[in-house]
């Protein structure tokens, strides 16, 4: 079972609860769940396949991710695991689990955090993982997905091994454990500083701990991993004294001298105070015992900071007062109901788990990044104070400003606000004064390509949320376009694109530039600025400079105007002039100029023609090889992985909208569903949540930023947006079905909708979609230009 | 040549500018020097020998210490040097020099810092130190005390490997380069955040290196030394802005993927902004190309800070906003004329050398720790703001409560209070809530022995100086004095001595905390509390306790009550029952009450016996071998560490002074000279130095707290405190000289002293003490027991 959503799966919740152990029966028993749509989640989804989700608690935005690592790199650990697999910590094929750990990504394709794993024992104290194949070599516990429940905002296993039940949740800042042990004369509980998820096995750079007193701990540790050096500070409380407590430094033998105990039976010297109840270095474990620990429930309180012990420790008072974890539980399960109203969708369960999942997915981030005190960490390292606005990190935007974000200006728009304030600050912040590329918890890491942070501030200034500084921004998007060292800003603008003898990833370069500065352009047209928009409008049509008519592919080009010779547009090669992707995918990264693209290809016809190849050509393997990241293939269409999300609904602009009816319903049939496996790729922190958001309420931002949404088709059978307007923007069905999968017709507030798109503007005036389906597509239906959704070259 | 203190070493030195390169000839011309007492200090005086003083510059109580290395740690070298001989990174038995750091400890046996070595080049740019025999390997250069000069704030020396003129100088919390090229089309500056004085190879934890515009970088860098995660920020800002620049990163194959190369012919991947003038890790170098580097000299200013970046460029541009390197110079030596003023000294040239040396190296340490805005990091790793007080920070306390702390009472009262503060708020912040034992930059190291905190603070306090929390003050004395935890405090109390099986080190500790307690007797008795006074007055006396009267020795005792099997009074074993030294010289630790101590041995005739046979009995190096700092012999006698200190001094408390006028010459005269090897041991952050200049007008605290001081022998005709009640205190002396060792008489302002002793109270009146010399002792002087220093015993 994965988790209660039915009354059925409910019922049968508590039976195996009963069956298992008694003594966690009441706790699960007296908290049925609220009737808010978070009951329809499961977190479960997306942590098999590839989904890189994971299944603990967290709330919306929330700072802290509090979430069981079934696998992980921890020092020692030799071989190591499987890494790719466990962006998230956790996998669903895992059988053993390792504790719990308090930060993680949501569907990363590189991953890092994993910070601070506490795990509850009795028996022997394990201070080493041990192994999979011999869990009770170590620390690690053997656990069922049948003793396993999880539901937004909550977490609990049963520890096999421990015959421990353990829960969690959260706050934005901090979390609570219940440990309910069932045996044992003293329960210990690990905590382990060395635990991380991904990168290197010596990832930790410094650590230290720190007993405060019998129930209270400062924990703290930096690592080396996709951030270079990260810092996280741990408050630690226990519910009640411990017993006894052990300050483990694997390294020890380094600071001590050799020969001479004290009375502890540690070795003494005059530069070591070994009665010190603090310890240091880069192997630091903590081991708490307490006698009789079935007498009730161990809670253990953490409160977490990126700035200082201080900070982590009133972050813990402010959030988690009480030692009342139905009171967490509860609060976090609410605040989850009320984001995840923000679309009233009608359905079948199952249909409703995988909407509400996917919402759920996509309203983790970008996350909370400031402690309550207003003090959070910047890129430049330095200690900073939000001062009017609430800071947010993990910017994904390479992956989430395609349909993440704009599904945020509508279901959370004051956060869109804060967001970009926190973008704005970043490229203040920012030593290279740009706006983000792919940056987390104070660092940038330069992870993929384009600058997209500026589709992002288009977006929502044309949409009208414009509570940011909006000098600032133009600032901002002026530097970062026209950055003098970033990649090859210089070298595209001097050529008109990116060569491929001056840097790598040429060709998906250009194209992402060449949208990104649309973009630009719109924004300065908004703002009156006519000069800033047509330099840009300029350079968002360089995307034809990489496009080989005699091929009619996206391709390579040299510094000398010569096309890649080894041009294969199958092949998606690491390094080469593409972005995970090949040229079947790239070709079609046009958004914001489809009409252009088609008048490349030489009119409808050899456009549509490509389309049909691309999702039915079978993509062989070997092309992809050195990309773990391209998945979820139909033909040469890889739903896995961002290049490919817009594509299906490029019919469209061809005037066949019907086809794209029949891609949508292929790629929701084949490549999605509300099984663990039911990601067809990592979710990229909500990115691959956002687009099935959007499809399946029947429409999808091809381009954020032109403000129109192409037509897909509904796959639900209503949905209605609470808009923050007060105004709500209700999409209804007739006749949708297995077989009704096509638009018959189209009505917006009872008048024939013939336009393949909806607007902005339409969502924003509230009102009702509808649309009539049936088992044939109505080919006429949106086919004659002035119907299809319009692009940048029209009336400009 | 040593620095310029007389007019024929004057002109001897612009000679040698002169034979040796024209171009740095007018910037020492320019400058002669003012006529204050910081013309009469040789920085040079304790950089031979084991004394571990550095050259460089550095102000009165500087934060940075801006100082050449000739020999460290870095990592690559192999084998790794001799460290202890450079505690202070410069040894004068060295040839080669590998650059000028920004920290370093003054005089001390245990060591660190080091941070940011910069060195100038020309021709090959080396980034690896290269060896000493072939210096030409790296960036080493050969140098000679021939081309070298010092003086109080400003170092300069000839880089003879290229032929470069470098000079340095600093304010408190900055510092400043001056290199004059003389050939080379380019010139190269390193700066290498891998290099470290002392320690681990490896003691980098982290460090990163950006690039703010061509004239500015900014550096950090985290060390696991002695203190275990010492962060330490630097702005560089340059003269002019650079014509090229390297940021190297020593282990980059880690954050670079493999095979790809971006336009710069770096390794490029989608996760490495190769373009990002910016390093990080855990061995970066950055190298700074100047073309053209003849054309004037190249200055380079650092500011520091261990706080933030920003805070290291506000300190910079607070106190060196200009580009004038002499007025640097200029005020540095300003503020040390005004800080050796303090003593007006008159003698010959030699004699105030050396007296204003040790007072220059006595008014280094404690030094400022805090940012020109009030932040400092804390020892509980948090950055504090200084609120109404300025900063301190290393308190080397085991060595300098003795005469250090003491002479600061008299030369600069103000700082006193600030150290008492800083030392208060170390207790606040400590999470072990001790006073500090042995601190530096926001780190408790725990070397050494005792709370000798507290006898700073009360006898600051009985001397009326009390700008402090006194309230403060008392919870923190009975906090440490009676702490659960540290090393043997409840066994002290429980047994009245540390039993040698609970701790090494227990007849040293056990004598140490009576002296302790002596003090904080005398602070709670000014205060009117007779309970914590009579308290403390007890546990002063358990020093009685590890006497073993049937061998007249200091001797280790279990807890069964049985005396040391192993006993061996002139073994000075590590980890044994004595802390670096033997049980001759810690039988004489009981400074609080010698006449108790007198009565142990059976009366002044044993006692001076042993005295005696202290001074006389050749101690066998077999004896001392685990111990490097016990140096500077007279028989048993140590000079060069701390525990013989005050004993020479102990003839007068058994009425035999001339004894002590003996050994005190003698001391003087075999180890204590104006050379470079003149000290006997290590300085130890300015005691031994304040032995010096105490002993040298004639008097010295044997036990600081009890406001007495022994009468010695004047070695300088006289000497005169400026007092900050307005009032001056002179020494003077008549027929003072080689021969003339003995006193004849003593007067107190004009009336004759009849006692060995002056009193705090003599000192603050002002007046005039004068001693009559003579080549015969008047062993009828002060005999009385009236006359002879008091003891603790006496009169309570």
């Amino acid at each position: 079972m994965s988790h209660p959503t039915t009354t059925g799966k409910w019922l049968k919740l508590c039976l195996a609860g009963l069956l298992g152990s008694l003594i966690h029966l009441p706790a699960i028993a007296s908290t049925p769940p609220k009737l808010g749509n978070s009951q329809f989640v499961d977190p479960f989804i997306g942590t098999g396949g590839d989904g890189h989700t994971f299944p603990g608690a967290v709330v919306p935005f929330g700072m802290m991710q509090l979430s069981p690592d079934t696998e992980a790199v921890s020092r020692g650990v030799d071989p190591q695991p499987e890494i790719y697999k466990r962006c998230a910590g956790y996998h669903h094929d895992d059988t053993t689990m390792l504790g719990f750990s308090h930060t993680h990504f949501s569907g990363t394709g590189h991953s890092d955090l994993g910070d601070l794993l506490i795990q509850p024992m009795v028996g022997v104290a394990h201070t080493k993982p041990g192994t999979v194949n011999s869990p009770e070599s170590g620390y690690r516990s053997r656990f069922s997905h049948d003793r396993e429940w999880a539901e937004p905002g909550y977490y609990a296993v049963d520890l096999l091994d421990y015959d421990i039940h353990a829960e969690v949740s959260t706050t934005v800042r901090a979390g609570i454990h219940r440990y309910t042990f069932s045996r044992g004369n003293t329960g210990h509980v690990l905590m382990d500083l060395t635990h991380s998820i991904y990168n290197f096995s010596n990832k930790v750079i410094w650590s230290d701990a720190r007993v405060v007193d019998e129930q209270t701990l400062l924990l703290h540790r930096r690592t080396n991993g996709w951030a270079k050096n990260r810092p996280t500070y741990f408050a630690v409380q226990f519910s009640r004294p411990f017993d006894d407590i052990e300050l483990i430094n694997e390294d020890n033998a380094r600071y001590r001298c050799n020969g001479c105990l004290d009375k502890g039976g540690n070795k003494h010297s005059t530069i070591v105070n070994p009665a010190e109840q603090y310890t240091a270095g880069k192997a630091i474990k903590v081991m708490a015992h307490f006698n009789k620990p079935t007498d009730k429930p161990l809670l253990i309180k953490v409160g977490m900071s990126a700035v200082s012990h201080a900070n982590a420790l009133e972050n813990l008072q402010a959030e988690i007062p009480h030692w009342n974890f139905e009171q967490v539980r509860s609060e976090a399960r609410s605040a989850w109901d009320h984001e995840l109203a923000g679309i009233d969708m009608q359905g079948e369960l199952k249909e409703k788990r995988q909407f509400y999942t996917a919402m759920y997915h996509a309203l983790q981030a970008p996350s909370i990044y400031q402690d309550v005190n207003g003090q959070y960490l910047g890129v430049d390292g330095a200690i900073h104070k939000a001062e009017g606005f609430t800071n947010y990190t993990l910017f994904s935007l390479w992956d989430t400003y395609r349909a993440l974000h704009p599904l945020l200006t509508y279901v959370d728009p004051a956060r869109v606000n804060d967001m970009i304030t926190s973008m704005l600050v970043h490229y203040q912040q920012s030593p290279n004064k740009l706006l983000p590329i792919w940056s987390f918890q104070g660092h940038e890491t330069w992870t993929m390509i384009g600058y997209h942070a500026v589709s992002v501030i288009a977006d929502a200034y044309l949409k009208g949320i414009r509570g940011f500084d909006v000098e600032l921004a133009k600032e901002a998007i002026l530097a970062t376009a026209n950055h003098p060292r970033f990649d090859a800003i210089p070298e595209y603008k001097q050529f008109g694109y990116v060569p491929m003898d001056v840097l790598p990833e040429s060709v998906s370069i250009t194209l992402e530039y060449a949208y990104d500065d649309f973009t630009i352009a719109r924004f300065f047209e908004a703002l009156g600025d006519k000069d800033n928009a047509e330099e840009f409008y300029r350079r968002s049509q360089f995307y034809r400079n990489v496009f080989d008519k005699r091929v009619n592919f996206m391709r390579g080009l040299d510094s000398k105007g010569n096309w890649d010779p080894d041009f294969d547009p199958e092949e998606a090669k690491y390094m080469g002039p593409f972005t995970e992707g090949n040229s079947y995918q790239y070709t079609f990264y046009v958004p914001h100029d489809v009409q252009g693209l088609i008048d490349l290809f030489g009119g409808d016809k050899p456009f549509v023609e490509r389309l049909d190849t691309l999702f039915t050509k079978e993509l062989s393997l070997e092309k992809i090889k050195e990309h773990e990241d391209i998945a979820g293939l139909i033909g040469q269409y890889a739903h896995g992985n961002e290049p490919s999300h817009h594509i299906a609904y490029l019919y469209n602009y061809a005037g066949e909208p019907w086809r794209t009816q029949q891609r949508i319903r292929q790629i929701m049939d084949t490549l999605s569903s509300d099984k663990p496996d039911g990601l067809a790729g990592n979710d990229d922190v909500g990115q691959m949540s956002a687009w099935y958001v959007f499809s399946a309420i029947g429409f999808y931002p091809v381009a954020p930023g032109d403000l129109t949404y192409a037509i897909g088709a509904p796959q639900v059978p209503q949905a209605s947006f609470r808009l923050a307007n007060g105004k709500t923007f209700a999409m209804t069905t007739e006749g949708l079905s297995q077989d009704n999968l096509y638009i018959q017709s189209v009505t917006l507030n009872g008048k024939a909708l013939k336009r393949s798109y909806v607007t902005h503007d339409d969502i924003m005036q509230g009102g009702k979609l509808h649309f009539v389906m049936g088992n044939k597509p109505n080919k006429a239906w949106a086919k004659a230009k002035s119907q299809r959704p319009p692009s940048s070259t029209e009336g400009r």
